[in-house]
Parts: structure tokens; sequence; C-alpha cells
């Protein structure tokens, strides 16, 4: 059976929230973002640890092509923190970001740590000696009802893969990257991206988010609102055996080009996790919900002889945009991340199906005229 | 015209979440917690500060009958600081309640603290001398677009009354104690409390929420997830001229009877402010979101000899029935703060309509059959 | 027996640290800032509460003369958190300060908190209808030991005078104000001050520490890292009868001019903290331990037209000098809390004794001479 | 010239606080924690990327000897976050600790995560399918300036080797493990540890404290609060040419067998911070300074059909001891980091000497008559 294409939500006529999403509809849409994956897609049959079947990969995310050298102001929040984003704490302090971020899978979480400083001593070959060490940015889910996640087939070639393939533009989404043996309310979930351009007058500023989903149970999930994975879950075709207590994650991370502070941004990273409530999750146990969040409009200067540096920054009574631009922009990136995702058979006879898109529309019909929500 | 009786949200037919609620639908139905208002409502016209008209009050809500020696196990989360919990610094530092709880009107917290100090010192007169001194718990919303805010009419004697009202079973709600003078969505906001009582093989244990609500503009409210409030802001029965841009606040007290640490009621304090964000909020700039949560499973010593004690504690991986509820209980104690609020014009002619309850039914459909939300 | 006048700390011939104190080593050495005390010292023998005796009263620290209209940017951090600060999750939450910052004891926060709002309703009319509502900051420690503090005998008079007294220059320290009735490593404490000008190639900044001293044992006591307290410990002259487990507390508010972020003032804060420590400090259980800092070089525009605005801000790297003066600062300002107040005799007999500033050199040499430390 | 064998800092008649160490004067004293090294010594001469030379290595302390089945109770405190311990965000979340604690160097982080991981699935083989993934905890510090950091000579084989060589009793300190190349106050740092141990009166537990010293210029040093680095900074003999901005940080784990909660232990973390600051550190913009804790007393069970289970839990009010003796036990377990560490040419000429030890008695004499501090 061939699988018909997957599609975007506002290409199936549904769109979330009130402002209107940037050309590509994702965090690429700040200028200056990008993104790039790598995935790992090989073997089949029953798990045999470090031989296989592999679901997995990693995902690259730039606030610009030289972030070491034109660092930006960062920071996170979180939501729930069974699970690891390394460099947060370094984030948090400085308020800043200065290696690209990278998401993938708990268990390849060092892999990466690793192979992201072997690539930044290639640009930077004075890290660790003329220049202070640098601490990389790596977020991860568990894919483990799919991957053989202790086997790590991940490696430096594949991390280098994903930054090399960064770029601007249309973001693949999906069972792509880090995404790749992500599942999100039972369904397949990965890789989602969104944005929003705020109206001149309230500023004109460009939002991404872009997530890897990977929390949830079917009766979770919620579209615009609506209970839809209510609905799903009375459907014997949707039945899932995997009912485990420590499920779940996700790693969301929101870019703006608006001009804000470090602190402002973990705000920011707080209406995010309300939009991860929206998508219907209430951050379980063992579940990792992770903000990060980035302004590309500052550039924080490495090394200087002066004693300060200037910055514009935006007035804090004109973030409420911004804050309805992060939920909406989070809860669609969330739902695209399903809308593309293809349906994936991993290790063991695990499966996890696509969201059934085409019936999305009439789902979402019934799912609103249900009386109990 | 006489205003029909309001009514609670179930009593409507609408039902919000999974579990089903406690005997009450009220944060009473955790026993041993008590509730009880004090209520403001003196003239009418324009503003005269000092002289009104007062819409204001005061609820006390005290985790049981004489908490400074019964000190209960506590905790709470900050979504957005604009406000003002008093004592919130010792809860979250010694993880404990040993002070009634009142929310008010943010010029009255004052009044408010050196009250209960009166209140405290009449049942322990050896309060800040052979006893260490107390710190009140008092959490504040801003009700001056309805009330003389500034004229600060809540003395000492409400917040006698509202303590000595405190009785468990049935909560008033609406347009009440603290809740007198609050708006919510531009609609009359103010008490709002229900409960969820989980299955016995999820532990059986009772959560309830109590809410002075008082955030958001008309078209952010959202019932169940459907976009009510987009609907209402359409209708020119319901365009209010109350555009501020530093609007809002929420104060949430959510109390159980499972057995927790005071970590584990911080990050059930999260899931509440996840449960504020499904009823709409995205936490504007100027609100003062700020959650408190206590567990009347165990008391903590005051004094004792001994070196060590025991507690009973809900093992981690057993808490997501419990934020599954604390979600759903706060949504619909935000909606029955509006459902039982009566409308209200405060000074210089500011009315804040009631949710039109009657129509809830009716709108809810035709909210949930809109495409875009 | 005339008790001779009281010295600071370096009149004594005795110095902390390595950097250069400003003018009138205190925090007013920042420009703009200003203090102001109220005292209120009445009654003798045992303790009737309500008719004293009473030794309290209240300080007062503005930022600058209009501080609701210039608000600066503020931070704060919690050594330990078993102490109020009201208003101090919006100062968290904003980053920012925009009212005057009071010290007194803690069964008096909500009398002061009231007053301000009195106090800034004068100036401002418009505040709590026109204006937003605002918080004020009000920090406090216990000193129901020599004070009838259940008595509460701080009214809105002495809250009035306390700022209508705040001026630049000189600064009252020792048993005024706040600090009249508090007691620091059992001898006599209250309010100290001490500055720090940085050289012009570390920025030529100025950074000032005020602190209410109220924490500790008599052994404590460090000076300049010299174990003074054990020494005093030991002469019986210094015995006292004082030795209650939940004892102690300290505010300290640290002010410079150097261009700081809310994040930047945050980690200053902690520098505090250490230095609190070094001062002898362990952070006992029933302390509150807790610091505000702000910065006067920007002002944070209330209301605006804009979108952003610009600031001057001090690069990170450039933050160690702060840091290190900040420790120092904090160590001296304790040491003169102590070196300048007088012996007090409150209710009930209880007497704390002065440090002994006329032995303190021979003490010192003595002190350094302990082997064990 | 032979080097004259290190000592610990009671072996040459100096002692550090009020309470007497453990037997081992160690972390180790604390009842079934571990401590191994694996020491890295490779090469001399210009530093070359990759060849060396090479001064590093990896430190493993175990709660238990199967910490994965016997979790313990943890926490942690970030006293300045320029640094990484990968794991704490899960540490702080779930309040526990379930894979050993590994000190490093910065760059090997990622190597040691991975290491750890294949370590711990030997023992346990269904991490990441039948059980839940893990996140191991990995401390660093920056050992750059003696060794061939970019060059990451570290491999799983030390990972396991410090893992197998973790055992009770002695531990050896000094330029070992992960200090085997660490600086702190331009002296050679490293590996330090000291103990405590209660009297039965306040509970007769055991604190230890381990940590990897690595931060400080030689004029922050101070022994027992006397300024021997102030001294030494004036001795041609210990002029270095050291002069960054972005140096230092340390790591420090304190260990306990008094029942603590995790938000206990998040207060006791707080103390080590502010022994730190006794031993010289104002924690610079360039310094991780972390601090992790844990409690032997109880063990937190993975996996259960029971809803609940019961914790000793020391009552708060006696947590007094342990914070003066986690202050004590940090400024000595620093100051035994430098005694026991043998001085250390790394690459380029750069050159560590060791803190002297025959001369210190005599240098605390005259530091302590140095009438400036």
């Amino acid at each position: 059976m061939q699988t018909p294409p997957r599609r975007r939500l506002r290409e199936l006529g549904i769109s979330v929230g009130h402002y209107l999403p940037g050309r590509f509809n994702a965090i690429t849409d700040v200028p200056g973002v990008l993104v790039g994956h790598s995935t790992i897609i090989e073997g089949d049959g029953p798990l045999r640890v470090g031989q296989g079947p592999v679901r997995t990969g990693v995902t690259a995310i730039l606030p610009n092509r030289d972030v070491f050298e034109e660092r930006v102001v960062g920071s996170g929040f979180i939501l729930h923190g069974a699970g690891e984003v390394s460099g947060l704490t370094q984030i948090m302090e400085w308020g800043l970001i200065e290696t690209p971020i990278l998401l993938t899978t708990t268990l390849s979480v060092g892999i990466c740590v690793d192979a992201v400083i072997d690539w930044m001593l290639e640009a930077q070959p004075g890290i660790g000696h003329t220049h202070e060490v640098v601490i990389p940015v790596v977020g991860e889910c568990d894919d483990s009802w799919l991957n053989d996640a202790a086997g790590r087939h991940l490696t430096a070639k594949h991390v280098y893969e994903a930054l090399a393939n960064a770029r601007s533009g249309l973001v693949t989404m999906g069972s792509v990257g880090g995404g790749t043996g992500m599942v999100c309310c039972d369904l397949k979930g990965g890789i989602g991206s969104s944005s929003r351009r705020l109206p001149i007058d309230e500023g004109g500023f460009t939002l991404g988010v872009l997530v890897m989903s990977n929390f949830g149970h079917l009766a979770d999930l919620r579209i615009g609102g609506a209970p839809v994975g209510v609905l799903l879950d009375s459907d014997p075709a949707f039945r899932v055996d995997r009912r485990i207590d420590n499920y779940g994650s996700i790693i969301a991370v929101v870019a703006t080009n608006a001009p804000l502070l470090s602190h402002q941004l973990h705000r920011l990273c707080k209406r995010v996790a309300l939009g991860i409530g929206r998508a219907g999750s209430w951050a379980a146990h063992g579940s990792g919900e992770i903000v990060l969040g980035f302004s590309t409009a500052n550039k924080i200067p490495r090394e200087s002889r002066r004693m300060t540096y200037k910055m514009k920054i935006l007035l804090d009574q004109r973030m409420n945009a911004l804050y309805k631009a992060a939920v909406e922009a989070t809860e669609e990136a969330i739902l695209d991340s399903m809308c593309m995702a293809v349906p994936m058979t991993g290790h063991s006879g695990h499966h996890a199906p696509a969201l059934p898109i085409e019936q999305l529309p009439e789902l979402l019909v019934r799912a609103r005229a249900m009386t109990s929500v």
C-alpha cells in the first residue's frame, strides 16, 4: 500500500490562532536561522542492541552561520525536567547561545556533544587553548520505542551532515533528523515547525518555533482545542499497545528577530510551554519538556576592549503579541510534526501510525461536536 | 431587568476533562480545607478615591482549622510574576504553609497581612516572642477597573469575617470575596473552584483548585478548547471599551490529600499553569499569574525534640493522574468563576457583563464549528 | 557609665578588601541613591504586648527621588528564604524597581506596604485607576528579642518620616531605622553600609551595599577572616543566654551605577551572599538572607509610544571587579553595622552588647593568632 | 630536585572549622560512597592539538555500588553557571541521582557521558528498551592551560578505569583523576575532599565534600580566613603570567547520610557555595561553580506496584549543624586539593606551582598579621 503524501495542517484547510505565518511557516522565517537534518533508517525486525533496527537522526538549528563569533541572546524554560539539554546551565547564566542547537535521541547526546566540538574546532582551531572552551547545546527525546537507542548508531558523521545541511527556507518535517524515531500522542511525531509574522503596529517581528515532539497519549491530542485524540482513541484502528508510564518529552526552540533580553526570552519560553499544553500535554512525570529561545536581533561581542555595549531592547509592554504568537506557533508546530510524519515500524514490530490527515477535517468536525471535553 | 440566577458549568450540561469532580466540585472536597469570603459592595457613580464606589473583598482558604500548629506541605509556581503573593519566599524555602491563604485586591495586601497577624496572635499569643514570627500568605489581583482600589476600603474586620466564615462544603463563587471586583476575559470573573476525585487504582486522591480570575481579553476565552471568546468578541453586545495593556492576573490555589513533597507540589502547580493556558491565558506582561499548592496528607511538626520524622510520600511515577486532574480542575474552576459571577457595574460606569450562560450551550456549538481557531 | 562613641571599622584602622571605598563609604556614594531612617525607642521593663518596650524602626532606600517615574533595573537573590521581601516576585519578573525599598521588622511589613502606597498616591494620584497599581518593596528581619514586635508600634507616620529623611551623603548606621532592634552574632547589629569605587581601568563604577544585620551566633563572627567571634565567645562578659534555633536574618541591598541588566544584577546579588558568608553567616534554617540589587545607570520607560529603547550594558566579561567589590563591601557593611551600633537593652531584660570596638584591634591580633579556625 | 611529599592540611597542624572530620577526612566517610580516579599524564613540550602534552583524567563518585537500582535523593545549586554538569536538569526535577557522578575536563564531557552509558548498559542491559533511558551526570572544569584539552585524550577506557577503581576509604587527592590538569588560585589544584562527623546530640550524621578545584587568582586564596594568597602574590617565586579573564570553575559534591529531602539538599548545596567563598572564590564571570548533593539515607524505589512509600526525614530545624559542617568541609576540601597537588608543567611551558606546604604554617602566621585584609 502506497502511503499518500503528507501535508501540513494549513494545506488541510485547518489553521491555528490569530496571527499569520511567515513565508515558510517555519523557524527559518526568522532571518538568518538555519535548519538541517541527518536521518538514519536501517534494518527491520526484532531489536538486537548494536545492530538495529535504526530509526534515529539529528537535527541542527543555527541562529546564524557563525554563532561562535556572532553570539545571540538566549534563554530557556523547563516545563518538566525529566530530560536533558546540554549547555542549558550556561545558556541560563550568560543569557546567550554560542553553539548550534542539536536535537537527537537521549543516549546519543554525548556523541553529539563531542561531534559538535570537533566541528567547531575546524572553524575555530583556537578553542580550548587561545580561546576558551565551548559547551555544545544538545537536546534530546527518547526514541527507544522504535529505535535501537542503546545501540547508539548516530556518529559524528551524521552530526556533520545535519550541520552541513543547515539552510534557510523550507524545513523538512515529520520523521526526519532528530524526529525520525519520535512518537507523539501514540502517533508518529518528530520535527515540526511554524512561524508568525506580527503586524507592523505590533512590531512587525517574526517568531518561529521548531519542535521535536515525543510526548503524550493518544487521548491527549487536541487540535485547535478540539479533542481529536479522544475520538481517535476510541477507534480500534488506532488502538496501540504502547502503554508506558515514563514516556514522552518534547524539546521546543523558539526564535525571533524581536530584540529581546535573556529574561524576556525566558518568559517567551514559558508561553511556548502554554502552547505545548494547548496541543494536549500535561507534562508527564517521565517527560522532558524543555524550551530554548533565542533572539537574532543583537549580537553579543565575544571579545572587546570596551567596557560597555549598546543593545536595542523591546519594551516589556510590547511583548504581548509575541506571547500570543509563541502559543500559536508552538501548537501548530506540534501538529505539523504529526501531519508531516510518515507512519513508521521500528524494532520488534513496534509501529507508530500516522495522524490520519485525510480524515482530519471530518475528524475535527466530529471532535468539536463532542459535548464533554 | 432581573438577572436570571447563575449556574455552574456542569449545571449547563458542559463538562471539562476526564475525571469526575468531588461532591461539591470545589477545593473543599479535599478533606479539611475551608473557604470563607467577605464581600464589600457599596456606592455607585464616578470614582472618588477614598469614598468609592467599592467592589472588593477578601477570600480565605485554610488548609485546616489550626494551620499554625498543623503545618502542611506547600509550594508554588510563578507563571508570570507581575503580581504578589506575600510569604511566597518562605513557602518556597521551607516547603510548607503555616498561615491561612488570603486572596484580595492588590493595594490591600498590606492591610490583609497585618490583619492576619492580629488574627493569629489571638489564637497564638506567643507569636513574636516565645514563638517565632509568622509571614502571612496574601495573594492579589487588581480590581481597580470596577473598584475604588486606591481607597483601600478593606479593613481588618473583613479579613476576620472571611476567616470566621471559612467552612467546608459548598463554596460560594463568582463576584464574592476577593473576586468581587475581578474581571476575566472582559467578562465578570472572580472566585471559581472545581475538584477531581481520582479512581481508586490511580490512588483515590482528591484534588481541588480555587482561582481568583482576573486575566485576559474576551477573544482569549476558551471553553473546553472551543474559541467561545472569539465568537463573543464579534458580538456588539459584548463590545467592551476596556482595552488596557497591563491588565490581568490570576491566583490559583491547588490542594490535594495525596501525600506530596514540596517539590512534587511545585510540579503540580506548573500543571495548574497549563490549565490556565487551556482556559485562554497567554500570561500577559502586566499579569500576575501565580499558583500555590498544598497537600493535607502530612503535618510538619513545628516543635519537636526529635531529630527526624516520617512521611508517607506518593511515588513520583504515580503523579500523572494528579497532573491531568490539575489541568482539568483549573480550567473548570476558571470557567465556573465566570459562570457564577453576576454582572457588575463599578465606578465611572465601568461595567463587566456576565458570561451569557443561558446561551452557552448554543455558543459552544457555534464556537466548535468555527474553522479557524 | 557613659558609652564611648561608636566608630566605623576603618576609623579603627581596620580595612577589608582590596578596593577603596567611596567618599562616604556608604550606598549613597552611588550617585542619586538616598537613605533615610525612622527610629522608635520607647519604654523599658518586661514585655507587655501592645505597650512595649519598643525598639524598632524603618529604613528607606530610594534609587532616586522619583523612582515611580524613573524606574531602575533591579533583581535579587535568596540565599535562604525564611523571610520576606514584599514585591520580590515582581522585581524578579520585570527586572526593575519602581518603589522605594523599606527595611523593617517582620510583623510590620504589612503596615509599611500600606503606608508606602499612601505615600506614592500623594505623588502619583493616578495609581490604582489611570495608572496601574504598585507593589511596594519591604524587607524584614525579626527584632522580637529586644522589641515588642507583636505590638507593631510602627505606623505610617514612621514610614513617611523615613522617606522624608532620605538623603544622599552620610548614612547613619547601627541601632537606627529598621536596624534599631536587630541583633547580629549575639551583639547589637542593625544598619551598616559600605561602598567601593572601581579604578578607571576597571570601569570607574561605584558600588554600595546597605545591610540590616540580624543573623548569627557570636562564635560565627569573622572580621577580615579572623575568628573574632570564637574569641569573644570564650569571654564571660559576652556570654549570652540567647540561644534560639530560629534566629537571624539579613537583608542586603546592593546598588551600582554600572550599567547592568537584571540578570547581571542577579549574579551580583549572589556575590553579596558570598560576602555575607565571609562575615560568618552559614545561613541558618530560621534565617531570611535575602539580597536586592539595582543599577541606576539606565531608566526603564514606564509609558512609551515606541516599540524599543536602547540601553548601555556592561560587558559580562567586565563584571569581575564588581563581583569582588560586592563581596568586600558586604563584609564591611555588616561589620560597620556592629561597629556603629550602641548596646541596647530591650524588653524583659534582654540585652545586646555592642561589639567592643576599643579592643577590636587587639582582639583582631589575638584572633589571627588562633591556630585552629 | 626531588619534590618533597605532599601532605594534607591537618598534617601540617592546620585545621579549619569547628567539627571533627571522619576517619578518612573524605567524602568516603559517608558510608557506601565510593571514589575512583583515572589519570593521564603523557608528553611534554609545545601544544600539538591531538598529540599532547596530556594532563587530564576523570574522577568517579558513586553514592553506592548499584546506584541505578538504589537511587539516592539528590539536588544541586549553581553559584555561577559558566559550566556544565550533564544530567543536572533531571537531578533538579526528580530530586534523585541514579548514575555515577563523573568529574572531568570540559571538552570530554560528551565522551564521558557516552562511556557511562556503555558501562551502565553492561550491568543493566535493559536500559533503552525494557527500562527507560538514563542521563549520566558528568561535571567539568577546563584544564586547557596545562592539558591538550582540544585533543580530547580521554576515552571510554579511562572512564571504565575510574569506575572500576571506585572504593571506600582513603581518597587520593591533588593532581589525579579529573583534577590532574586543574589549577586553583594560580597554584596546582585538583581533587580535594574532607568530611565532618556531627556529635550525637546534633544527629551524629556524617557529611563529606569532594571538589575538583580550578578557580581563582593567587591573591584570592584564603586559609582559615587568612589572606595567604595576597602574601604569596607579592612573592616573585609565585609570580605567574597566567592572567586570563575567563578562568576558573569548581565542581563540588556534598554527600551525607542524614536523611534529607531534595529541597533540603538544595539548601545544603548553597552552604557549600558559602564554603567556596570562604576559600577565596568570588565566582568569576568565566567560572562554572556548581554544587551537587546527595543523601544516602533513603533509597527511592525505581519500580513499584505501590502508590506510596515512606521516608525518614531530618527535621528542618535540625539542619543547622549540617550547614556549618558543609561550609567547613568545603573550605578544607579545597585547601586539601592544593595541599596534596604536586606541581605540574603542562603544554607550552605552562607551569602550575604547588602550594608551598612546608612554609604554610609560617605563611599563615604572616598572613594573619597583615593589617589590611
